[in-house]
């Protein structure tokens, strides 16, 4: 998509991955503001879904106390990208009738409620860093989950140098999958939905789509 | 999309707003299998995201077991185009740390577990017909849910004739809302992120986009 901008177009990089250093949201917010002031239409162009951990809230709301009109434009979740790429559903009939998109702690600093995530039966997509998955992974079998569940932790989905494990959360949580090695961005993916990866040999890119 | 689809690509539809008796999904596999022996390259197109209550784990193994290779290209669940669409986000600092989409029970029969559901505080899509909603707020507020928590009715969300109503549980399980009047389909969204509709003026299609 970024190919795409057309040479003539202003860009404003404000993200980590673009090499400099990121801005705070309030950095972001006063960046927007300033560019619709100086005319013309933006595009604040985010990866995945603006709306799950992508801080719309936060934009909209600046943008409004500023009465700057907008149009929201929804967009694919890591989540469900990491799904259709590794070729499993996030709801199965019979496997699982919800699925949750979570981070690993509350903005209040407090923790996921974690055994009700667990009773919900729910598949569960963590949105968080490799570092804090072993912890995570602890907290969900003491929750109540089954030790042996699987999880799927995908980095770099829809990219190049992407990579697929597929563990279980004893695995996990005893540290036997070194995490440190995994590239990021990374998504994980617990539930009986991921495994087994029944379809490998089937799967890959259709030309015509390429 | 349907609008941009070549007059000499052949078109087998399989849905319910096709104006066709709907097929069983056992039916749809058949079709799957039928016309990609047929040749060529075959699109099985679906409304949303496919791993989202999508059956496509059905069809994947359907595939597989046919020995067809296939690729699966996510797409935008129901969801975050209503959250884009009506201008809040499903996940926010201080007011959601997940979000979950589910359906009103599971494939054996028996109800979600509501009060889990409600101990995540997780923002709550529900992908399922009117008729059910006003027993499922009397169930969440049974389980712990605020009888004000704001629950959001989207109807044809990104269509002509959408429709959005701003209500609350309580009033949605005691009849004050009628559910027989909203279009199909539906998705409702309960959570404190869905009100209030604070950028209602500001939002709306901008022209660069339409």
């Amino acid at each position: 998509m970024l190919a795409e901008i057309p040479a003539t177009t202003k860009i404003v990089p404000v993200g980590k991955r673009c090499g400099v250093h990121s801005m705070t949201q309030d950095e972001i917010n006063a960046v927007l503001v300033r560019e619709v002031r100086q005319g013309g239409l933006i595009v604040r162009l985010k990866g995945g879904d603006p709306g799950v951990f992508g801080r719309l809230g936060e934009e909209m709301d600046h943008l409004a106390a500023h009465g700057i009109p907008f149009e929201v434009v929804p967009g694919v979740t890591a989540a469900t990208a990491a799904g259709a790429d590794a070729a499993f559903p996030l709801t199965h009939r019979g496997k699982a009738a919800s699925v949750t998109f979570l981070t690993g702690h509350c903005a209040d600093g407090s923790d996921q409620n974690w055994k009700a995530h667990v009773e919900t039966g729910a598949t569960l997509c963590l949105y968080m860093g490799a570092k804090a998955l072993p912890s995570v992974a602890t907290k969900l079998i003491a929750a109540g989950a089954q030790a042996d569940l699987p999880i799927r932790l995908l980095s770099k989905v829809s990219q190049e140098g992407s990579s697929d494990v597929l563990t279980t959360l004893t695995d996990l949580a005893s540290g036997k999958v070194d995490v440190s090695v995994l590239p990021t961005p990374l998504i994980a993916v617990v539930g009986a939905v991921v495994a087994p990866p029944r379809h490998a040999g089937l799967m890959g890119r259709i030309a015509a789509f390429a």
